[in-house]
């Protein structure tokens, strides 16, 4: 065991792992030569001319990819709780008698709750995912899978499939639109979802790459999220999900007075913090409170008259909205949160779709989250180091997803973290967090109803907020205040086994999570 | 030395470009299990956030690269006869005292000329490009390089980015339009010139990337050609050349009586060939009749009602107006022969810019040409075994390009060859060519003024010709008939040096290029 930048300990190796690197701070690596990682080439593919892609089922395509023991499938989570690809491709591979599989989804919802079976009986050994929920996040927390899992950010995983830590076999990708060549699309079409932008790694590293989709349309498919350089198979279905499903729970703005309440004292905290002014760049994230402020800052740009340069990150009907009002020039979309702005990504030409890795990749040129000036979070957990949790419940159990959280911390000049103090009996600011996906490093501000706490290395954020006569305190003295109200939880009941790692976007690991005692 | 399935000896290493490996057949490779070769991983990078890539001019950006004695330095050379850009860095290289520069162009027009000096000086020694022409063309025949250059097809191109034969070190790409990161394309500004399909794999594997501009829009520009997460540095400068020399020479259609003729009799063969019907897909090469040849499947498309699928390759006017004509359903623009079509590229839905990856590269999963039905091409020879010379002329010098020729002619279904069975006093069709770039076994008819050969091979059209009554002949009867008329000319004198290579699309020497007496 060493300890990480955050004082928690790691194993420096781990059976199903590897070896692993210990977290050293949000820009650390980069400054001691992070380009120097050793990278993969992407898959390298040849064909014959004039030859089809076309297969009737996904089973029959599944069968041309030779289906191996041990094998890593990836999926992209874009139609959320509306998804049932994943499903059907998982139970294809487990009657076929696929075992050992790692399941590479760029995250998982609750359209994947069925998927539990084949993680007990031993399909599915290891999951790769931003996120894990629900029973599977129980069951996860608990030990089913026989190799420890790895929650990554959105940007982390494009990094590891460049650096070969996922190194994907078969990409199984549903597509709203596609053409017979597999050029596709998720803007439009009956179960249109929007962006694509969590896909387009697999479709360009996997070495089989499959296509799927319930609306086969005349060559060429317009535009080509996807391209047809990269595509194996083309298969079409009768649907790949429900559309419907992708805007709720967490990609809804909330209308529970508490949020609503946060969110406007979010926005104040973003109007006051100096970076408020003609070009600012703004994204929000899922859930809670967040996705609320940009109703209110929509409010506030038109009544001071500012004009942003772009929005980012998961897109709503409101984001939509705001780039018609010109409120902001251009939307970059790496994935849409209601099947509503499809329409926007495909016609609008300031409605720009991108791929993951230009989103938040720390492994390129610049990614979209180096030119972000504010971003606004949610949080499960804060502690009073502004370390924030986002993946692991009261109990121990995964219930969140990493997404962009640390990505976007880490790029953004104003972090902004939303949250109640505490959930009904549970503090929500603490001493310490059952575990830590984003570095307190990383973010300058948490808001909550019963004040604001900044963090103390943005000195200047702190003396406008005070100048504007907002009420900003201590972190540790509202850790106080809270555990007075609730009282402290008792301890979650760990074993030593860990069975699954946070990793920080760069790769290293920025927290282990243990298995809980049942 | 061995010989090639062209009968044609290569040596088995070569110094300056090591071992050799033989051309052996248009799809042999790939049906030997192709996609085992060795490929690269594009570079990695990282950077800081919220930090500038901007320079005020093209030195300080090169100086920030790093430059050194032995690299290589590529451009694209969409802007033709006005590309301004390549002689300016080249240059500046130069003055820094940079030797031994490998130079990676996508081709190398008119507009190059004035870089020979410094090739005579040692600045650059070796030359990789799809053409090589006029003063530069005759010295490297000559053999003014210190090391082989390599004749490449566009796909080839980008299959050696990828396989490594080309290590771009530093990518300098002219955009006529881009922002502060990066985010560039030539679809709109002073400077418009369509298509940036060349210049995309150099950004995507360059070790670093520099875009210039003389055209630096707000953030964001679009649409983004090549994205910021793959460029270093932003240089904006007066010009980046003169767009009015894109259309020129060879991309123009021809007026000449005797190449509208042949134009005349190739859109007959087409018609009558069996690809004339709706769902055609069709792309004409640069140069003398086979442009033409547009203007006729145009009219004879609107006469019998025919509506195609897609538009290939160099785009003109001419296929832009048949695009909105509706006679296409779709253009894949890799390269645009007329500044003018750029508003289209930028605007309609279906004028979609296409990388040369996926134009042509035979190491992918799909590209255009393996769905192209009708290629046009021109040539500078013929051989009685189809095979096809685009590259060296009468007295042995480079003076032409191997473009997508050999690719297009791999692809299509029907492939034919346009070009006059003499010009002046020296024969086109021929007993042996001086080099082949295209091989016969991928051109299907090929046809002059004096009759159309078709290809033993391909029976079914030769009895589809005749039978609609067109003067199909023997191509060794008509090499005979143009001999007699121009009288076999002399045997150009060679040394046993080989000065330059032509690669097959494969990445296996097809032939070589030999040194000239002088």
């Amino acid at each position: 065991m060493i300890k990480n930048a955050l004082n928690i300990e790691i194993p420096e190796y781990l059976e199903g792992l590897g070896k692993l690197e210990p977290y050293q701070g949000v820009w650390n690596k980069l400054q001691k030569g992070w380009m120097d990682e050793q990278t993969v080439p992407p898959a390298i593919k040849a064909r014959l001319p004039h030859s089809s892609k076309m297969h009737n089922n996904l089973e029959e395509a599944i069968l041309k990819c030779n289906p191996r023991n041990g094998m890593t499938v990836s999926f992209h989570h874009h139609l959320r709780g509306g998804d049932c690809i994943l499903i059907q491709a998982i139970t294809i591979l487990a009657n076929m008698g696929i075992k050992d599989i790692t399941l590479a989804s760029s995250s998982l919802t609750s359209a994947h709750e069925s998927v539990l079976p084949y993680i007990e009986e031993g399909t599915i050994t290891q999951i790769y995912s931003s996120g894990i929920r629900g029973t599977i996040g129980e069951a996860c927390a608990k030990g089913v899978l026989q190799k420890p899992f790895v929650i990554h950010s959105h940007g982390g995983r494009v990094r590891s499939v460049q650096t070969g830590k996922i190194q994907i076999d078969l990409a199984i990708i549903a597509a709203s639109a596609a053409d017979e060549e597999g050029n596709a699309t998720g803007t439009h079409g009956p179960s249109a979802f929007g962006s694509m932008g969590y896909a387009m790694i697999d479709a360009w590293y996997a070495k089989q790459v499959v296509i799927v989709t319930d609306n086969l349309v005349n060559y060429p498919c317009v535009p080509p999220s996807i391209r047809q350089n990269y595509v194996d198979y083309v298969v079409a279905t009768d649907t790949i999900g429900d559309a419907k499903k992708i805007a709720s729970g967490t990609t809804r703005i909330t209308k529970a007075p508490l949020d609503l309440r946060i969110a406007r004292i979010a926005s104040d905290t973003i109007i006051n913090s100096g970076y408020f002014k003609n070009g600012i760049s703004f994204q929000v994230g899922a859930g809670g409170a967040s996705l609320a402020v940009a109703r209110f800052i929509r409010e506030a740009m038109k009544k001071h008259n500012i004009k942003g340069s772009f929005l980012l990150g998961g897109v709503t009907s409101y984001g939509v909205d705001m780039l018609n009002e010109g409120l902001f020039h251009a939307i970059f979309d790496v994935q849409s949160f209601d099947a509503a702005v499809s329409s926007s990504l495909k016609e609008h030409p300031y409605h720009i779709e991108i791929p993951a890795g230009l989103y938040a990749n720390p492994f390129n040129c610049g990614c979209m989250i180096n030119k972000l000036d504010v971003v606004v979070l949610g949080a499960l957990e804060v502690d009073v180091n502004f370390n924030v949790n986002v993946i692991t419940g009261s109990e121990g159990e995964v219930r969140g997803a990493s997404g962009g959280h640390s990505d976007t911390a880490a790029g953004a000049k104003l972090t902004v973290v939303v949250c109640p103090s505490f959930r009904g009996r549970l503090p929500i600011i603490k001493k310490n967090v059952n575990n830590v996906v984003t570095p307190g490093e990383s973010v300058d501000v948490v808001v909550t109803e019963r004040g604001i706490c900044v963090n103390p290395k943005n000195k200047e954020l702190k003396a406008n907020l005070l100048e504007a006569g907002m009420h900003v305190r201590e972190i540790a003295d509202l850790e106080k205040e809270v555990d007075k109200i609730t009282g402290t939880p008792e301890k979650i009941e760990h074993t030593n086994k860990i069975v699954g790692v946070i990793e920080y976007r760069d790769g290293t690991i920025i927290d282990t999570i243990k298995q809980i005692k049942v």
